[in-house]
């Protein structure tokens, strides 16, 4: 059986370092800052409506693109929250995951000879899902937190074989949010070249200072090009839930629905009746708090790690801190690079991150970059905390 | 905007007739025998340990593969039930239904240049994502119920680049069981060729007559050789949580795995808790009232099927029927063809069913032929039956 031989798409798929610092850290019962997992409560009305759903038996299959009060919901928090002008709930698709609705996005757009372009550092399932429709990636820098758009590296980019731009914002892993003016001057190449964006927000609602999120999608002339994913993983702690959804035109979103109705059927009936809980009984007061609370724990993360001796860009949006800790080389034993600061963290501090390597196309972008992630509740964070400041002091 | 022209994998993609015919019968209030969507209600205690997972906060990701106590149970069924030579939990991996473990043993398999056997009639799911894959399929007939393996058919379909085999069993649409001895004309033909089986087990449990279910990596030398799919929706009553599995060794779970990671990051977490009461709580005696039921039902809607005039092979397993109703042409205006036939019984009996048409490579196959699906609560089946003898009386 030596002679199996697996489809070529298999080749570049390994299991990524993430998990297997996660295991570390786990084998020394430590804090894990690495991967984006979101260990705050669920909300209760969601719990309450979900429990509900089960009891009243709602498990068949919904339409492919979810049941319609959940399509409505999201159409009417697309045009209220992100100021969309979808009109109708077939421009709604709800999907397993916003991981579901970029696999079906990318699939329904891309394939060999086409060319995508994705800002690093990057998601790495953006890029290793591009890397399965057989399109060809193009990387641009894109730095920040701040006002970083490149438009020149971002032009010399693009070429007759360039099909689509992936945007995520708030970025993942940087903290960036794209400001307005950055997002016209991409609608303008996007219509000069014909391109469609694929927006990841799944952050929209993380924002610190006052930053603004703005949907690509609300420009005037986007919508058309333009297929806008969100999700409830991060804004209602249901990472595990895999409920997501797309909105976009129907030019666009009606293959991605045939293409989601193949590889995912439909999302998890039970859990898009629990979820019309978030849309409908947590409103404003429950967004706020979150954003308070998440700016409690930037705060607190981000000074620990200025004071042990990181440089810390502070983020305008997600939860997660890509910091460098250059500075910290001439001083400390055990950071040459980020694995080794990684592994360093993880000995000393008992505290998980992720390489920078794992956001870049060339290991050597990140080398000096650790990721750490402060979705936590706050009494396990200030802990981590405590736990950096002993082992850096 | 009409110049944005899609990935050429979406070209053969369009909303299947049984949707169509869904909303037809939905519009006449009729009873919906056409898509296999099981209305049976989920059984307690499964509600219950979901119910109780989603108050205990069970929310976060899992590891692809799945939570390792369900992982641990279906290892055990895959053992007892299934007879399989399994030994490690890293050989079963729990994924978004049956669906999403065929996709990622398709995509781990296949890809252009390779060619795929698959029986007709078929799952035409199968059919759509294997052709996503890029591979070639080569089409060979499988009549059934019976002893039908036609197995110079089957070698003709087979050439150096034949890398793979999909086998159901109980097979959807025809009712045909797979017999031990098919079985081993297959494997022989598999281990001279070096083929690999994907097997889509997901109505093993539904048998008449003394059927055996058998599994084809239960025979000696298979196991290395294949992927065995199943999940919880039909035996369950779950279809539209989106939970199955897939049990394969190393060599070739490992990768699709990784796949299952990109696709669907993992099976959706409550549901799986939940789960674990279909394997741990619900036993022999769950399932033989189940058997049991359907066997009250099959023979319900086959003798009606006769009674008004169908051909009716009455199925060794699923819970679908595949007539033909080729003697009622001589009789009955409105049988010209499966599109008519099932126009006519939505118009006239108001029951809605599949086209033969759906199951064939060539429509012509299927032109005589219409299906049936069976899981329907008694009473509801037997007001169908009632308004087929009507209708037709």
């Amino acid at each position: 059986m030596q002679s199996i031989s697996l489809a070529e798409r298999t080749n570049a798929l390994k299991q990524s370092d993430i998990r297997a610092v996660t295991q570390q850290v786990n084998a020394v019962d430590g804090i894990n800052l690495g991967q984006g997992i979101c260990d705050l409560p669920t909300p209760e009305p969601i719990r309450e409506r979900t429990r509900q759903a089960v009891t009243d038996d709602q498990s068949i299959y919904s339409h492919y693109a979810g049941i319609a009060p959940l399509r409505q919901a999201i159409l009417q928090k697309a045009q209220s929250y992100n100021d969309l002008p979808a009109t109708d709930i077939d421009e709604v698709m709800v999907s397993v995951g916003s991981t579901g609705a970029f696999v079906t996005a990318a699939m329904a757009l891309l394939e060999a000879g086409d060319e995508v372009i994705l800002f690093e550092p990057f998601y790495g399932y953006h890029r290793n899902i591009l890397e399965l429709t057989g399109a060809t990636i193009r990387y641009v820098p894109l730095s920040g937190p701040g006002d970083t758009l490149d438009t020149e590296a971002l032009e010399r980019a693009i070429n007759e074989n360039t099909k689509a731009v992936i945007v995520t914002t708030p970025v993942n892993p940087s903290g960036k949010v794209w400001a307005r003016h950055e997002l016209e001057t991409l609608l303008d190449l996007m219509q000069q070249h014909d391109l469609v964006a694929i927006t990841d927000e799944i952050y929209e609602y993380m924002l610190y200072d006052d930053h603004e999120h703005v949907s690509l999608a609300s420009l005037p002339g986007a919508y058309e090009r333009t297929i806008t994913l969100s999700g409830f993983s991060k804004s209602y702690n249901v990472t595990g839930w895999r409920m997501g959804y797309a909105v976009a035109p129907p030019h666009l979103i009606e293959k991605m629905g045939l293409l989601n109705d193949l590889f995912y059927i439909c999302a998890p009936r039970p859990l898009q009746h629990g979820l019309l809980a978030a849309l409908e009984d947590l409103g404003d007061e429950y967004i706020a708090q979150m954003q308070s609370d998440y700016a409690a724990r930037r705060q607190m993360l981000c000074e620990t790690l200025e004071a042990i001796g990181f440089d810390v860009p502070w983020p305008e949006g997600a939860y997660y801190v890509l910091a460098d800790f250059a500075p910290l080389q001439a001083t400390h034993d055990g950071f040459e690079n980020d694995k080794a600061a990684c592994q360093t963290l993880v000995q000393d501090a008992h505290v998980a991150s992720v390489t920078g390597r794992s956001f870049y196309q060339h290991p050597e972008d990140g080398r000096t970059k650790l990721r750490f992630c402060f979705a936590k509740e706050l009494p396990i964070l200030k802990q981590a905390c405590t736990q950096l400041r002993t082992a850096l002091a």
